[in-house]
């Protein structure tokens, strides 16, 4: 197992310690990533960056940040890929985009993690083509992290649209995979492990579910986690399970429901605050309770779609983040960097893989 | 087309304004059953009950309650279903129970909506089995009210769980069947339609999607709906669709998934109150419209999943429901009652049905 990136962070090196940026394609242009760098580096000044996209634009950016330019290599790219360009295309004529630049930095060992706040199906297209899946792994899959009532207030879910269909040995591989993320990404040596399902009984749910929890359940003790078994929608914030399992239809429907009604809740709360000149004092009162709640619950703060299950770590980016947005990323991929995280998830599938192998 | 109920509550008759209300079966027993009875008869005066279960206990818990007596007739019922029992346990040895003979009134034509707290899935297999599917409907679906930025408050969503599978003849009756729910249950005369699927471009997506979004389409002039095309999970407490259909998987577990969001920030809001000395004095000033924002978004005050799609139309209250839910449920079955939501749905449905086999 590889040691852990050391974060001395000695100028650019070719090993890890670096984060291959995509600064173009996000909607609120480089400016927005260029800021994230700067708000990165005050927290944490190892991180050290290769940025792709147009030289001149970038250079002029980076250099109004005091100090940001000692952190950071440009690498040129002409093309952008814009949001509404379709996977296909990009994979075809995108060879010269800031994502494509981007990505090859992770597959030369230039960088260990990048991070795109561009398109989900063009990134995923373009980092298939470039890193290639881990062997062993049918389906690469989109892990997040959902505010949550967990010890750490995070849990993570996994496949959140990678892909719109999984059988019982991809959702077994979803499972490894999210171990593997929480272990190295939230810190618990043991995760607790879900399935998603309709009702928590038996009898309930899709047959190739069943099928899929007596592979995971198999699989537990030697890849080192518990499963819980079946869970339900309504435990996806809870305290149950640390990593909750499903394909990417499912997955990507639950994630966007839950921002909906967070966002939905929000606003109604918003609008209640400013009901009448009561509400709007007590509004004032309860501002540091308020903000910290809104922090806890803050979508931008959880930013950053982790692609796992290729050979290399992409970190996928909101397209609408900002500052903050983009910061939060930046941390969630140097974390991962910094516990070698894809050499980790590598060696655990090669182990599941060679497991699976010998049982045949 | 029928009239529709008349509510003048002269007495019980054979034909609508009355309610058959299973008393037993939810997790708060008759208690809360009996409450509920009494607030919702407070609002509306009109109102008639078949109630059904323990006729001692019922007729000793009724007498407590002022005139409520003069609105109910008890009709004894020996067996209880459970939280935990087996649907198929239910067909075959639940003939004696509340719920069985709850369906029963309803079957008869003595009662218009079936009300009951007791497990769905029971409640779904005696409902399908005494009332029977409507000609053309291949599985019937559970709609639910979703608050939301819609004009009204709410949007309807189906399928929650009836049925985890759907095919695109399927996913078409339930946008039949909930264009016809808005239209009764919100009073939308042009409801909006949105089919929920991952990515609003028409690339994505599962083909089967596919497929039942051009049936829909094509079916949106004569069923007086309109369509909008694909949604995301984001849209479904937005102003975008007004009904919201999806298969009863998805739906379950986007269901699950927005009332836990909603219940995990409304938790956290509380402790933010709670936080510190002046946000609780905060929290005293800004009651008034907490409570509102409360009410609006509190699952008890949209209580009540509908079965759509048989013989006659069964309201599912919560298991849980406490006397504002019962009392939420009885309000949502009384205005269907009253609209003639059942024949309404039925001669849609079978107009529909003719169409088809005229273009077939």
């Amino acid at each position: 197992m590889p040691a852990d990136g050391d974060g001395t962070g000695a100028g650019i090196r070719p090993a890890s310690g670096v984060l291959s940026v995509d600064a173009m394609g996000g909607d609120l242009g480089p400016e927005a990533v260029v800021a994230g760098l700067a708000r990165a580096i005050r927290h944490t000044p190892a991180m050290r960056f290769i940025v792709h996209g147009d030289s001149a634009v970038l250079s002029a950016l980076i250099a109004k940040r005091r100090g940001l330019s000692d952190h950071v290599t440009i690498r040129h790219a002409d093309g952008v890929v814009r949001m509404d360009d379709k996977p296909s295309q990009i994979v075809r004529q995108g060879k010269d985009s800031s994502m494509w630049s981007a990505v090859e930095s992770v597959r030369t060992g230039e960088a260990d993690v990048c991070v795109s706040c561009g398109n989900t199906g063009a990134l995923m297209a373009v980092s298939m083509i470039r890193l290639r899946k881990l062997p062993g792994v049918q389906r690469p899959a989109i892990a997040v992290l959902w505010p949550s009532r967990s010890a750490g207030g995070f849990n993570v879910m996994l496949d959140v649209g990678a892909d719109i269909r999984a059988d019982p040995d991809d959702l077994l591989q979803y499972a490894l995979m999210g171990s593997s993320y929480a272990r190295n990404g939230l810190g618990l040596e043991r995760p607790r492990i879900g399935l998603l399902n309709v009702g928590t009984e038996e009898t309930k749910g899709r047959a190739e579910l069943k099928e899929a929890s007596d592979l995971i359940e198999a699989n537990a003790g030697a890849a080192g986690f518990s499963y819980v078994g079946f869970i339900e929608g309504g435990d996806i914030p809870g305290d149950t399970a640390d990593v909750i399992v499903t394909d990417g239809f499912t997955g990507n429907v639950a994630l966007k429901t839950g921002e909906g009604t967070a966002r939905f809740v929000r606003d109604m709360l918003g609008e209640a605050f400013s009901a009448t000149p009561l509400s709007k004092i007590a509004a004032l009162l309860a501002m540091g309770s308020l903000k910290r709640l809104s922090k806890r619950i803050d979508p931008r703060r959880v930013n950053g779609g982790v692609f796992l299950g290729l050979n290399g770590t992409v970190v996928k980016s909101h397209g609408s983040a900002d500052e903050t947005g983009v910061a939060a990323a930046l941390d969630l991929a140097w974390n991962l960097s910094r516990s070698g995280f894809s050499e980790r998830l590598k060696s655990r599938i090669a182990s599941a893989t060679r497991a699976k192998e010998t049982q045949e």
